[in-house]
């Protein structure tokens, strides 16, 4: 257990209403405890340390100036929001940050009344901000009262269209609602696109704007060493209607930029809007991600997430892994392909590390794009690169991808478009919890005319699924592979190019087929082991193809065992429906399958490890034994039922 | 058939090429010739008229300018394409538009090389332009080669968020691309939107720029009567630089706003452009939706969708109705029970009129919002307008909830939070085509955890399934309802609030039970008393859920048939998935059980009466008849298998 800091004030807090007593000099001093706490805390838990360490000063001012939980208080994406958790009564459990039944890693309405809006995926803060706002001034009934609505959200998310849907409809209302935008330059690579030079040069050019007469007050009751930055908070104020055009065409006020570190700017400036605004309102607020903890300051991803580290040395201690991880396992090919073949194309939407395109990107950056946190303009982006000659792999998180599903559908299935979606991060994905679970993407894509859908059962597999995809012309196809690393399957020095719709027995055997699509295969040859020892021994398949389905293979095993068992890391609706649409079609129920279908189950799982993850889900081979041994009206080994 | 109209210019024109051979008097003339024939063939289609109208000028100075199918021309959403197609080798198809096996109404790339990208959503144009653009960089090939690329956006389609991730994206890639913004202040409905606000300062403040040295040599060659308007366009070539900032902060080079329907402004200025540009340029364009018919131009659509009509007076020969259309059913229950409900708001995406709640938003102004284009959103701002105590009825079609996907997971279902999802133009929708076809809510909605799903039988069930709704706070409810009219029941006086999860039997019959979700319900019934008449009454039920299912029901018709189908105006995943998979958990098909689902077939159905795309599905109820004829064995009627 490492040392904890001295934090005598924070001590005393425990709500956000606590910090009214404090005056500006020991707001000051908490933000530099918090910022001890939350270092101390994440070098135990691991987690996402930037983003938080980022906004300690902004957390503190925000909770001095706003009365949370009236006020509602909207973190976008919720990365940063640990030093909110701290000061607002989960400093007990801070160090169980994103571990089973600990805190989530991002802010969460169940968890705690302060987080009004819970987040994990980006641009969501000004939509529901404004949410909060007009339902406030319709009357809307909630237990904590509804007060002012702030969204904090980064550069970064900004990129998002839905963030500009979000700014749009709010100029339109013109209610009062306050977005504070935390711009550090990096969201979680360095940023791309238009709106991110725009914001550089907003605060090149005008760095402190002094115009206007306005926030007289707000600044003369401070003692003689704040007064310096309290004068440039004043200056700021007045130059309210300067800067910032983009968002002031929006019909925003605009108030900025200011030093989101120094509390004798960020305080005054937060006390004026607060007392003045009648509008939708934009503070602009210059952060460095990682501030305050020299480490996280200089790594390329400002500390961006982290596993858990000496607090001394900044030294992480990761776990040796045993086997590549899938993403590098996609990176690697992806690369090598594009070596042979100038017409493959990557896109990512601002994950260029996350999903393994870093490595793409080096080698031939003319042809990897990152448009940016801008998953529908990567899908059509794709699509026309498809239709103008190109082969794009559109490599995204399976969550994220949900974010372009009508591009999906509109602009790549009904055009019949030769799009590679590599999917990512396909079944649940630990520490993120359910935000970033990839369940649905089989169901979503499989009912698409003309697609292809394949899930690599390990990481050999996964090379040859790209070469797959690489090859096929006819339409778009997709391939999914989970985060974190492979089985350990030696890599295939040639990737081979796949044939369409065609699955493959892995073992033969007897009673019972069981038939996997995905990653859960190495779960069930455990079980597969397990079964034969007792003397059950059965067949094994990989599906390799949710569409086409290896319809062929499928019906033999029907018609070869008594008993057929689905299994995918994905929910109901993918492909084991499939194959119960082909079993039912073809009559095979007719008389008398048994057939079951194992699918992630109708909950959201909560954070853990992937493996608890899918114990939970009923997905382990213990379980996949069980099931069998059930289906076969086998209660315990030994003592069979009719 | 009416009378068509004089146009000798046209008729020598066979291809865009074809418009280089006239001067730019002709092509005055031309502009004039088309207006009439895109008016004379609307007449005998009905369609999209008023964009159509609004853009024929910019449409033969496009294709007079540039090298189409060369240079890839990109209509946004393609409402406005008639003209287009007009020129482009379809002019002998022109009065099929919409039909069964005629040309679509919108854009598409199987039915032309000058379609290069299809489209029929919105918002697109950009990042499909940008795709073109980047492929031709790097060496794309496709069969006509790839020159320019422009996309042509309205202002309306500005407000979608994608719109802007692409604007950013092109404006970080600085490839050279042309994005013409046409603004005629009408998306469908008149725009909403701080954007829109802004597009009006925009000319109202600066109609005619005046600066810079630009575009002398574009102007010279030009007879006496053009030099005036050609002028124009040469100061406002000059002025490149100033007005639409908010463009040039997304890295756009800016000219406008010139006369869309002055062709020596707009020839001038295309020229100059594509002579100079090397970067993303912006042409901002005005033009009147309905242009040059006083019909369309006086309408308070401008003409946007019409039925057939008598050219000479605008008159619409609209078939008479024989019920209510489900859209109004639901407009006129929602805005019932809002008069006792302060709590109950409506939220559409720019489709006040399509969705019914034009008649909510006359009642309840302030609880109405149209957020634009901008279906993400539209369901996240929903979501918090819950948290906020609110009862929001999110209402948008089938296809476009698609563009809100991710936030019905991440923002609605993953918080549990009681949004009211009314779902229009559920099922196919006749003369839009595949691109409007609501296939896959059912499936993308009913597994979402915690998600109730439900679809209307027939128009009465759509008034309870309102109130059902509006009564519903525990989690996120959806209903689905097709396009058109009722079935003509009578409508209750009290809207019933129907028990979560049980469905209802309509009629009971023997060794065969039919179980419908949603409106084929009435194809059903015809098709059981075919059967009954045959001496196979079969066994009827309405679903009502697809979420949580009736189990106890479902269960039960198992075990008291020989054989199950279920049938949905769905694609494969949803309902009939959801029922499969509860008969497999349960053992049901252990010892047999005949079951099929009838669901949409995996092809994209184009465009014809929604009736004749049944036909193409198999699921009117002559098909459902041979269907359950089939399941039983009975191959005809009298000769029984085994």
């Amino acid at each position: 257990m490492p040392d904890r800091p001295q934090t005598p004030l924070l001590d005393q807090i425990h709500r956000p209403a606590d910090l009214k007593r404090l005056n500006d000099r020991q707001l000051v001093q908490l933000a530099g405890e918090l910022r001890s706490e939350t270092i101390s805390a994440v070098s135990v838990t691991g987690g996402h340390l930037g983003a938080g360490l980022g906004v300690v000063e902004l957390t503190v001012a925000l909770h001095a100036v706003f009365d949370a939980p009236r006020d509602k208080l909207v973190w976008d994406v919720g990365h940063q929001c640990y030093p909110h958790k701290i000061l607002t009564e989960r400093r007990d459990r801070i160090r169980t940050l994103r571990m089973k039944d600990g805190l989530s890693g991002f802010t969460k309405r169940s968890e705690s009344p302060y987080d009004p809006f819970g987040a994990a995926h980006s641009s969501t803060s000004i939509s529901a901000a404004l949410g909060f706002a007009v339902a406030r001034d319709l009357g809307g009934v909630t237990p904590e009262g509804i007060g002012d609505a702030i969204a904090v959200i980064g550069d970064g998310s900004m990129s998002a269209g839905m963030a500009f849907e979000a700014m749009n409809n709010a100029g339109h209302l013109k209610k009062r609602l306050f977005v504070i935008l935390n711009d550090n330059e990096m969201s979680i690579a360095p940023p791309v696109g238009a709106m991110s030079s725009y914001l550089s040069r907003l605060y090149a050019e005008e760095p402190f704007q002094d115009l206007k007469a306005a926030a007289k007050g707000a600044v003369s009751l401070l003692p003689g060493p704040f007064r310096e930055g309290a004068k440039r908070a004043k200056d700021m104020l007045k130059g309210m209607a300067i800067g910032g055009t983009l968002f002031e065409q929006l019909g925003f006020s605009y108030v900025g930029p200011i030093d989101g570190h120094d509390m004798t700017q960020l305080l005054p400036v937060l006390r004026t809007v607060r007392a003045r605004a009648t509008g939708p309102i934009l503070i602009h607020v210059l952060t460095k991600k990682g501030k305050g903890y020299g480490p996280a300051e200089e790594a390329r991803d400002k500390g961006h997430a982290t596993a858990k580290f000496n607090v001394l040395t900044g030294e992480q201690k990761k776990t040796a892994s045993n086997a590549p991880s899938y993403t590098s396992v996609f990176g690697k090919t992806l690369t090598k392909l594009a070596a042979a073949d100038d017409k493959i194309v990557a896109v990512t939407a601002a994950m260029p590390d996350g999903t393994g395109l870093n490595l793409f990107a080096e080698r031939f950056p003319s042809r990897c794009f990152d448009v940016g946190i801008a998953e529908q303009h990567g899908v059509t982006f794709s699509a026309a690169l498809a239709a103008g000659g190109m082969k794009p792999f559109c490599t995204m998180y399976s969550t994220f991808l949900q974010r372009g599903y009508d591009q999906v559908v509109h602009d790549v299935a009904i055009q019949r478009l030769p799009v590679r979606f590599a999917i990512d991060r396909a079944g649940l994905v630990g520490a993120d919890g359910a935000t970033h679970a990839g369940s649905y993407d089989i169901a979503y894509l499989a009912n698409l005319p003309g697609f292809t859908v394949m899930a690599a059962a390990d990481e050999a597999e996964l090379v040859h699924m790209v070469a797959t995809a690489a090859a096929h012309d006819d339409g778009p196809i997709a391939f999914r592979y989970p985060r974190g690393e492979g089985v350990g399957v030696e890599l295939p020095e040639t990737p081979e190019i796949l044939p369409i719709g065609k699955g493959r027995i892995i073992r033969d055997g007897k009673r019972v087929a069981i038939l996997s699509f995905g990653t859960r295969l190495a779960e069930v040859q455990k079980a597969a082991e397990a079964l034969a020892a007792k003397g059950i021994a059965p067949t094994v398949a990989d599906a390799r193809f949710a569409k086409p389905l290896d319809q062929e293979m499928i019906l033999g095993l029907a018609a070869r065992h008594e008993a057929l068992l689905t299994i995918e890391e994905g929910a109901v609706g993918g492909f084991g429906s499939h194959v119960a649409q082909l079993l039912a079609e073809e009559g095979v129920f007719d008389t008398g399958l048994k057939f079951r279908s194992m699918v992630l189950p109708d909950i959201f799982i909560d954070q853990a490890s992937p493996e608890d993850m899918y114990a939970v889900a009923g997905m382990n081979a213990e379980q996949i034994e069980t099931r069998v041994l059930a289906m076969l009206g086998i209660a315990s080994i030994g003592e069979k039922r009719a």
